[in-house]
């Protein structure tokens, strides 16, 4: 093996800040890897738009398929992102003895198992460093730098787009559609918001790392996923007062052999090392039985950080073509992994932090607190805050840890009550010692 | 290969924990590599002291050599410390033609060019992620997950008994004896406690993460070290009072072809992730051009998380065993590689905290300030503190830029000055954006 040849699908932001590392700097990675790594298509269907980037115009073909069908190409980078023709373009390349890259987490997500199973029969690889956490190896960590542990917490910002409208919220006092529209003005949110903004991306990663992580396919459909639309900057305010930061998490546990994994909006100690986490960064916090908590934080997105990560695992392939390694498959989208048994939200516990606009009137606390004692619910703290209208004052509880039905079944009966003026908001809270 | 053998020398905590890890859940690795890890050997001066683990006594020896001449044995494992003999160890490893896995920061930091070019010519591997940052995979994260990248600087709390200590001065006002009375009654400081809390730790941490990120030989004596022993309460306070925390902090940056290393109490804005990294916890703070921004956080010495590390690099080995990878021997080490230039610590710039205690009397500040002037050393903002005596006061100055040469000048003027009392204190500011 004198060079390793690499074709790129989809030429867009991330796939051209991997045709960059490639073209601009194969001293650095030649003197790494030690044969030369050459990028030798690029397809994509716009290859007019000058990127800002020399390449050779015979490189570039607007038809994926020159690549797939290129027998000298040895591994095939996706960046097109999405399902189709995504998954299609990879199942191609894996079915025709092409190693593959890809950083696409929603197919990865949902379709991890297939993709797999094809490269354990193929004796290919695929790696997928850049589909969580930008350019933090968190991937690598999971696989590699922490396997002798038994993981037991993730606990991951892992939407950045999210994490930035709520730090704005958080530091300016903004509520969310203004924080949200000056994160579209900067380019940190899509003009439609909702995969980010509802959790769903989030949702996708923690997926792929709980699967990781505990050695068996976790389904996307079993993540409980909750977004940030609905926090207020009156519920961030109260929670700082309290010593909260307000987060979108990606949590999963696993514990009694089942596991825990959802996304929502969470409180978090303001001195826990993932509430210093700002802006467009990630932080993924991991617990395992042996190396104990351990967080990786980075920028979760953009083009560099992740053509870093992409092009760490080219590097990585290109050393198991050169060494003749068998794959490298996740354990757990082999073949005969278990399916990891994810427990329903409503099985879940924890503290929550509740607001509630209430009428000012003597008894009222005691009515709430009938049904949550009823619901074996014991409250932590109460604070009456500042009036909501002449005759409504906001309310904030914290809550001992509950079970999630108890606090639905709870909440259900006292929004209905008359002196309940709007919808409460129940946050759940996290990471305390 | 239907097995990789494994011999420990050196039974003390890591050690304990390393063999817990390959005895206790030989499953989780083997399912992970595909093939039976064994330990079949355990070597220490002392093997009758209960370790509260099961091991069939027949595989203890007090003979290294008993280690080294088995002929069975493919990984060694070293981790007794220290330079003889388990350098010596080490080499006899390498030459027999077994793979090698330690966490000896100091013989690394001194002798890595020396055992990796043995290691080259004899065709094994020299894994050494515990020597960095206990269970943190640092070693492994710049090695391989940011290898596209130029690293531009790493900032890190390496040491976490220094990092024990200033957390407690910080957050309860102790003097540094009292923080480190109660760091050694916790079992977080050793009876003599120099090589933590006067940097030398840090030091040889920071020598072998500079020479991993700039790819040359980064030599140990030419890294700047300074303890924590001189930070006072006060400076904590009045830091704390301009938004800073006071971390000891490995500083390494690369640029114009020149690297800065160097060890040092430093202000970090306490908005700062590092900031964050309390207790004996590790915070190791790396940019890449491509990536930007990452933290690597955890535990960074105890039993477990070191013997998570150790393992991890025992499965790499492994793996690289069964696939026939050749050896994969840092850059930085190997027999070709250029020597990192580092500047003296007097070509480095930076801005400064400085806290005097000078006389309270009209015209002090015209005589320091001119001192200061006539170096070129321009002031940011100066406040005056309370009281030290009946006569004399704290006054705090922050300065702009200025080049340690021009500082150390004007600091031995101005400490010449009959109005100041006391050998001023100088503190470096770092991480400010």
């Amino acid at each position: 093996m004198k060079q390793v040849k690499v074709g790129l699908i989809g030429w867009g932001t991330i796939g051209v800040g991997v045709s960059r590392i490639l073209l601009e700097r194969p001293d650095l990675i030649e003197e790494k890897v030690g044969v030369p790594i050459r990028l030798v298509r690029i397809a994509d269907l716009d290859i007019s738009t000058p990127r800002g980037i020399q390449v050779d115009r015979s490189m570039l073909t607007t038809d994926a398929e020159v690549v797939l069908n290129d027998p000298e190409i040895d591994v095939v980078i996706e960046l097109i992102g999405g399902i189709e023709p995504a998954k299609s373009f990879i199942l191609k390349a894996i079915r025709g003895g092409k190693h593959v890259v890809t950083a696409n987490k929603a197919l990865l997500a949902q379709h991890a198992s297939e993709l797999f199973s094809e490269a354990y029969k193929a004796g290919v690889n695929l790696y997928f460093e850049g589909s969580v956490g930008g350019g933090i190896p968190i991937i690598k960590s999971l696989r590699e730098g922490l396997l002798a542990n038994r993981i037991r917490s993730i606990y991951g910002i892992i939407n950045g787009t999210a994490n930035y409208i709520l730090t704005k919220m958080t530091e300016e006092g903004s509520d969310f559609q203004e924080a949200l529209s000056e994160a579209q003005r900067n380019g940190y949110a899509e003009a439609d918001p909702t995969y980010d903004v509802e959790g769903y991306d989030a949702a996708h990663k923690i997926t792929i790392l709980s699967s990781l992580a505990y050695g068996g396919k976790v389904k996307l459909d079993d993540v409980y996923v909750e977004g940030i639309t609905k926090v207020t900057p009156k519920d961030i305010q109260y929670a700082g007062e309290l010593g909260y930061v307000i987060k979108l998490l990606a949590i999963s546990k696993f514990h009694d052999g089942r596991a825990e994994v959802r996304v929502h909006p969470t409180l978090l100690p303001q001195k826990s090392m993932l509430a210093s986490v700002r802006g467009v960064f990630n932080g993924i916090y991991v617990v395992g039985d042996a190396v104990g908590a351990t967080m990786f934080y980075g920028q979760g997105a953009g083009r560099m950080p992740t053509a870093s990560a992409v092009t760490a695992d080219i590097v990585d392939i290109a050393r198991r073509i050169i060494s003749k390694a068998p794959p490298y498959i996740p354990l757990c989208w082999r073949p005969d992994s278990p399916k990891i048994d994810v427990m329903d939200i409503e099985e879940c516990e924890s503290r929550y932090y509740v607001r509630y606009i209430v009428v000012d009137r003597a008894g009222v606390l005691a009515q709430i607190s009938g049904i949550l004692g009823r619901h074996n619910i014991s409250i932590a703290s109460v604070i009456q805050k500042e009036s909501y209208d002449e005759e409504s004052v906001y309310l904030v509880m914290m809550t001992h840890k509950a079970s999630e039905r108890a606090m639905r079944q709870a909440m259900e009966e006292i929004d209905r009550l008359d002196v309940v003026r709007a919808k409460s908001m129940v946050i759940r809270v996290e990471m305390e010692e």
